[in-house]
């Protein structure tokens, strides 16, 4: 067994930080040394500073470890980063970690958008991380930065990528129904979700309408030129604690029957480099024939909360088809995505 | 003042049975003199027979009257009924009340979709009262059966149809978060949507897909033609216990501005005919400019409950239009809707 | 008419300052004529600082008022301040109001146990504000500082009294399950309580088995001295937007039936001088039949939220008497209880 | 190995029958080989019977075991069946099973209180199991019936043994704050609970009341006689889908500390005779620390749901000791309970 790749956490005690952790506990191939977090926390064992809220106990490896700043010098040996820092933080901070020679894989939204910045799902685009090469090129970095999509955007571009592959997707339109858990700790106030619905997400409906053109995009040599679809999203929060439900309406290149489609998403496989990696889910799409399901609470887990869950396809009267997409948004949607990505990165021999 | 109309409820103990008894309160034109239920509940005074949900207190004058079966010769001396008949019973009973020279205004979708009768909204179509006198030709009937649409579609038709009489609405996405107490009572069981979300309603998207067409086509003689508009819908179930939200994308014969459409929605009036009635608010319309609003718990009541309510307007990248729209399901969607539709009965003498 | 005595609210833009000016909206004896709020809200336009997040809209005349420091100066010409302030900052800044001469009604726990304080239900204790002379002459003040209890402690003291007058109170078990907003804003993230419970509130049962003591106490010259009842007190935040229920098990001097009980409970009667103020029930009391009541949402607004409603009347196998209570938290157990302080004063001719 | 133990489920369609079937999913001694139900399920499959509503999926054995009605005849090859019977089936059902020699471990409340049979926790009162002997003699059956006990008082009991042990309980009050699993499906209609509390539950106060107390009990010979505790329970139902929360003061024969009382909890040992099982936890009660702990959705399935979790140790003004108790209703408290009692009868040699 070789040994593990020593990893920080920047932004270890928010809510995605507290997912790395429980994720990474026993993960064969990383191995946690240095935990970040804001000046409240720094010199705090990781067991004081950080609220813990998962419904899981905090593994004891985690207790004890002393935060740190967010800065490359203090997270040595680690050669490996995933950040869950806040966006402003993250567009400040995780150059000065690639610069130093860090793999930085990142939940953060600040360069998703870069040209040169991978924004990656391992079942969807991974040959996406050969723009890493330019970036390091253009940036004079001897590390990277590799970004996961919003988590909104994450369940329905694997959805999308299986339709795009076999038909070709032209149009999208999608409303979400979103978790809780996607807003961080301590999020939003009880006083404003219970019997309640919120249908503005600050920033969010822009992410999905851009994010999953891009990881849908074609590589040419240093570019990646989005794939011209057209996406119109309303995003809502809803009194649930984890799991994105995505509402879609479909236009594609030509008309297929709901078993048909029900057939493109079971039978849509990761690709062969990112198949057998620790995260991996080798069929990523799971379809309920459940006339009720996807349901958030009931099935968010499914594939240890990494699978894309695909229900209710059916005709749609405008476009071609209608379905819906369960994801778990702080698991495939957030920290299990960027450990996802880092595995990738191993995998090509891009981290070790 | 004129001496009220005798009025009877049909299925007087459910959800929407009590919201009649509620909204009857105090009425200044209907009284109740006879409320009827199930076989289990009859002979039983309401007070014993109904397990009251509401969160006004039961009153009083209903308390000891007596449940009668669902018949025309029970309720005399009504001559309104208002019906919250499940369907079928609703199919097989309401027909018997109309022969019988009974005005039947009922909350059910069994004869929604029958050529010869009003599928009505005061705000909206007043004018298809006209069918009556062919239903009443045709069936040999004395009274009549007028409907008001399904709750999800209420307020989605009301927002269509000021910006369908102003600019010309094409083709409508729309996708329901709706409340709990749409499924009646006991409804939704709290294991199935605490933390939950359910993406399916029974026979709800072919109604929101069909409903609002009736409400906004041409009447031409005894013939109501369905407005061209294509409507794609996906109808899901939340955790709030009263209140619709419908997410909408709308293609128009031609672009406006959120501030253009701000400005149809809010000058939209009800039609002169309805606009004076107990029920109508002249200005059907509410118009919240903050981002995060519509929210169904704190704007549910706005316009007692019969308000339309639109925010969130902002372009929309594949049609024109995105907005949302919160509609108070049990009163301006059911109850209260039908109650409207018998006092726009009285006005246009129909109903005496 | 008399014109109404000019008011000011300190800490206007929080949960229970949001309700002051709720309640206050049309308010026969009091004009608002200052809000006071935190330095980030200073100098902006109520409506604009203030995250309003209660259910009716906020009244037209709060929206233009200009938020000032909480300062005596500021609040020119009040002669009354009700205070929603957090209990550090009411203990540094009542007393400066008081010293200026004004008229201090706070919902803050920084000054109930003074003994020169009344801790006042005009329900209850009125004769307690004969505290004040001896106040303002201890601490040389032209103003003084009424205080009201906690809102757990409410409706459980209203009960208690009615029990103590006729047969008298000697041990209680207390148990609440208290809603959100007893929290204020923004207060407890959804992440910790959907799907939940949280078995503690910060200083809770301290307040619960000390405040109920001095407002049941006797009053001898310038001192109250408390009843000899000993309380046991667990606090439970539960996922209720509104209303405490507290499950109290109580020893009497001696037995009594449950109808005894009830009628005890339905006879109270308001004292004279507390009887006909804007915000008093005469009966203040409100005994529920039904073997599930009272239950928060569908009870809490009973009395316009001022009512202590009583139910589940048993006899305990320990004690003598089972029974649960619900009170309003943020109108009876905060900013409404204030407000009825301040009638009290105005009727005994403290305030003018 | 051994081969497993043919066993049948009582009921296998509701909340919980499907949580004995995920339960018994791989258990090591026993086989499910005959499911039963309601004459609406019998002769269908499994997997289309039941309307599963647990959060992980009905596994493959069970989907295509065609319903048997509830009779002897109908589920050998079984030597042992589990009963989740509703409690009037159960009394007259239940009796059949055992006098055809099979072993009935019954989660239903029928039995309970009969003088042979055994009310049983296999951390509690093991050697209670030498009723059977009796039972089976008066009865002249050759098989038998043991029942658990009651959801609300499972973790309770645990939580009072261990004091009682060691110190003696005299006194106590109970009031639980109740998942709305426990009501079963469809259960608690969510119009019902969403923003609110039921503060009664049917039946439930006399079970708390007097279960632990033949529990505590000492057996002498054929008889148990009941532990000398009185007991004062206030019984509520609270939005949470699994977890009851139970919060207790208790009168002991002598002060302790809270230190001393955590240490009594945490040293608690199951007894030797039932430390083993499959479902054991040798020590079954879990103190936290945490101040506002235990919390339902956080620490139910401490011990895979099959812990006794304490927190909040403090002194009570009143008796000597408040604490609060958090216990899975339908895992330990129900269907993980009727297993383990199961386990232990094998392990005694009374099941083979």
């Amino acid at each position: 067994m070789r040994s593990r790749i020593p990893t920080g956490i920047l932004g270890a005690t928010g809510l995605v930080g507290q997912r790395f952790i429980q994720l990474l506990d026993n993960h064969p191939w990383f191995e946690v040394v240095a935990l970040t977090g804001s000046y409240r926390s720094v010199g705090k064992p990781y067991g004081e500073a950080c609220r813990w809220v998962l419904d899981t106990p905090m593994p004891d490896w985690a207790r004890n470890q002393i935060i740190q700043p967010s800065d490359p010098g203090t997270v040595t040996p680690a050669r490996l980063v995933l950040s869950a820092l806040p966006s402003q933080q993250a567009r400040d901070l995780e150059p000065l970690f690639a610069q130093a020679n860090l793999t930085v894989c990142s939940n953060a939204s600040a360069f998703r958008q870069e040209a040169d910045v991978p924004l990656l799902l391992p079942e969807v685009n991974p040959e996406h991380t050969a723009l890493i090469g330019y970036q390091q090129k253009l940036r004079g970095w001897d590390g990277c930065i590799v970004t996961n999509p919003n988590c909104t955007s994450t369940g329905l571009t694997v959805a999308l990528k299986a339709l795009h592959d076999s038909i070709g997707v032209v149009r999208v339109f999608a409303v979400s129904l979103q978790a809780l858990s996607g807003a961080g700790y301590p999020g939003v106030p009880s006083a404003d979700i219970i019997d309640n619905v919120i249908p503005f997400i600050e920033g969010e409906e822009e992410k999905v309408e851009l994010e999953p053109r891009k990881m849908l995009g074609k590589l040419h040599g240093s570019e990646v030129s989005p794939a011209p679809i057209t996406i119109s999203a309303h995003t809502n929060r809803v009194p649930v604690i984890d799991g994105h439900v995505v509402c879609a309406s479909v236009e594609l290149s030509h008309l297929v029957t709901k078993q048909e489609a029900a057939e493109i998403f079971r039978e849509y496989q990761t690709p062969e480099i990112s198949r057998c990696l620790p995260s991996a889910l080798p069929l990523p799409i799971i379809v309920m024939d459940e006339s009720d399901r996807p349901q958030p609470r009931r099935d968010r887990m499914l594939g240890r909360g990494m699978a894309t869950v695909v229900g209710r396809l059916r005709p749609d009267p405008l476009f071609h088809l209608k379905f819906t997409v369960l994801s778990h948004n702080t698991i495939r949607g957030a920290a299990g995505g960027s450990i996802y990505n880092a595995e990738l990165l191993v995998q090509q021999e891009l981290l070790q």
